[in-house]
C-alpha cells in the first residue's frame, strides 16, 4: 500500500511550516534576554539565511523516523529545526564570495549580498554552534543520553569527515577530478551526511535498538545518494533545456558527477535501483513505513 | 600563601605541552578511519589554525577548575582542548580579510594566507564543529548529564549571544562606538564568554554544587575582564613605545575600549581590583585554590 502524492505533498508541507514557526521562535530576538546583548543585525542575518521557504526536508526526516519507531514528535520538531540551522549555516558559507560565489538564494540575495561579507560568516557561524545549543537545552525534553548521541552523531556528519570535509574535497575536485570512488565518497559527506543524520536522529530521539537505528541510517544513506543523483541530473536537464547544451553548471566548471561519468540513462536506473532500495529497508516496519517510502520517491522525482 | 611565579609559569607550560599533544592526537590523519574520507588539506588547514604555540590559558582554566572542585583530569584535558579547538576557529575567522585582514598570527602566516580563503572558511567551521564532537565523543568519559551541560553552556558561550554576537557587536562598533555599558557588553561577549566557560566547565565536569558553579563562573567573569582590560592597556603602550604614538590599534579604528573613555591609570586601578575580587572569590577554598589565583594575577600582570 502506497499513500498518494497529494497525501504525501500535503504532509510534507504541513511539516515545513511547523519548522518555520519552530525557526521564528528559536531566533526571535527575545532569545537574548538581555537587550544590550542583542546583535540586531547578527540576528536579522540569521533570520534571513534560514526563514527563506526551502521543503525543510531535514526536519521531515527527523520527525517522519521519529513517529516511525514511536519518538516524541515535540523533540523531534526541535532537533529537526537544530539541523536546518546547521543545513542553512551551510547554504550561508557556501554561498561567500571565496566559496561558490552566489548572489542569489531561492530569489532572494544571499546573506552576504544582503547584509555583508563578515555579517555572513558570523551568520554561519551562529547558526552552527545555535544548532547544538537547541538540542543540548532543556526545551527539548529528551534524555541526556539521547542529547549526547545526538551531539556526536551531528559533529560526525558536519564536520571535517563529514559535510564540511565534503565541501573541501569539492574545492580540491576543480582542479584534480576524483574517480568514481572518490566521486561517491565526495558526495556522501557533502550532501548525504546530513540526510543520514536526520534519519538516524529519528531513531535516536526514540531510542531505537541498534538494529532499528542501523536501518534508519542505512535508509537515510541510500536517499542521500538519491538526492545527489537527482540533483545531478536535474542540474543537467534543467541546463540542457534552458541554456541548449548538455552539460550544466558542475560539469562546465569541470567538477565530476556520475551523472556525467555513466551517463543519464544509467543515472535514471540507478536512481530507480537505489529508491527501490530504500523502500524494501522499511517493508519489515508495515504501513506504518508509508510516509518514509513516499519520503524516498519523492527524493528521486523532485523537480526542483 | 601564594605560589611563586616560577611554579605557577612552570605549570602553565606543562599543561600547554599536555593540550598541544591532545591536539596533535585529535587532529591527526587517523581520527578518520576512512582514506577516501580524508580531506587532507582541510586537516593540515585545521592543524595550522591550532598547533601553533600559544599559552593554552583556556584549557588550563578547566583542568585548574576542575582540580579545584574534584574533577578527573583526563576529561577536564579533553573538554579544556575541545575549547582551544573553538578558540582557534574565531582566530582563524577573525582574521581573515572581511574580518581583521591579518597575515600573520603568532609569526606565521594566518590560514587563508598559509592554504587559501574558502579553506580557512572550513577550517574554522570544522574546528568549531570538532569541539562538540571531542565532548560528546566516548573517550571523554563524563556522565550524559555533564556532557549535556557542557555543550549547552559551550554553544551559548560561543554564538549570537556570546563571541560569535561579542564579533558581531565589535564590528558595529567601528561605524557606531558605543558606550561605556556598551564596551562592557562587548567585551564580557567577544573575549569574556569563554573564558567564563573555561571556568565553568571545570565545575561541571566536577559535579559541582550549584554554588560551586556559580563561583567558578564568577571568578571566569572577573579574570575574563581582566584579560580585555590588560590586553587594552598592552595595545595601547606597546604601540606607545613601538609607534611613539598614544593611542593602539583598536583606538586608532574608532573602537571603544575602557581604557581609552577611563585613561591608563584608571584601567591599572580598575585591573588591580578585578584581581583583588577575583582572588577573593576562591579564598573559601583555603590552598588549594592557590594555582587559579596565581592565575587571576598573571591574567593582570602578563606582558604578551
Amino acid at each position: 500500500m502506497t499513500i498518494s502524492d497529494a497525501a504525501f505533498e500535503s504532509r510534507l508541507k504541513e511539516s515545513a511550516a511547523a519548522t518555520q514557526t519552530m525557526l521564528l521562535t528559536l531566533l526571535s530576538d527575545a532569545v537574548l534576554p538581555d537587550e544590550l546583548a542583542r546583535p540586531e543585525r547578527l540576528m536579522a542575518a540569521m533570520r534571513h539565511g534560514s526563514l527563506n521557504g526551502g521543503k525543510r526536508l531535514r526536519p521531515f526526516l527527523v520527525r517522519e523516523s521519529a513517529l516511525l519507531l514511536g519518538g516524541d514528535d515535540d523533540a523531534a520538531l526541535r532537533v529537526g529545526t537544530a539541523l536546518e540551522c546547521l543545513h542553512c549555516y551551510s547554504l550561508i558559507h557556501d554561498d561567500l564570495p571565496a566559496m561558490d560565489d552566489d548572489d542569489t538564494r531561492r530569489g532572494q540575495p544571499t546573506v552576504h549580498k544582503a547584509f555583508d561579507y563578515a555579517t555572513a560568516i558570523l551568520a554561519g557561524d551562529s547558526l552552527l554552534t545555535y544548532a547544538f545549543d537547541i538540542i543540548a537545552a532543556p526545551e527539548t525534553q529528551l534524555p541526556d543520553r539521547a542529547k549526547t548521541e545526538l551531539v556526536l552523531a551531528l559533529a560526525r556528519a558536519a564536520g571535517a569527515g563529514g559535510m564540511a570535509g565534503g565541501q573541501a574535497l569539492d574545492l580540491a575536485a576543480e582542479t584534480s577530478p576524483p574517480d568514481e570512488a572518490g566521486i561517491r565518497m565526495l558526495q556522501a559527506m557533502k550532501t548525504g551526511a546530513l540526510i543520514r543524520f536526520g534519519c538516524e536522529a529519528g531513531a535516536i530521539i526514540a531510542g531505537a535498538s541498534a538494529h532499528d537505528r542501523q536501518t534508519l541510517r542505512l535508509f537515510g544513506q541510500k536517499i542521500g545518494l538519491a538526492f545527489q543523483l537527482a540533483d545531478d541530473l536535474l542540474d543537467l536537464t534543467a541546463d540542457a533545456a534552458t541554456m541548449g547544451k548538455a552539460t550544466g553548471k558542475d560539469a562546465a566548471r569541470g567538477k565530476g558527477t556520475l551523472v556525467g561519468l555513466h551517463g543519464i540513462d544509467w543515472a535514471e536506473k540507478h536512481l530507480d535501483e537505489l529508491t527501490a532500495e530504500a523502500v524494501e529497508l522499511l517493508a519489515p516496519y508495515g504501513e506504518k513505513a508509508m510516509m518514509l517510502q513516499a519520503t524516498a520517491r519523492f527524493v528521486a522525482n523532485r523537480q526542483n
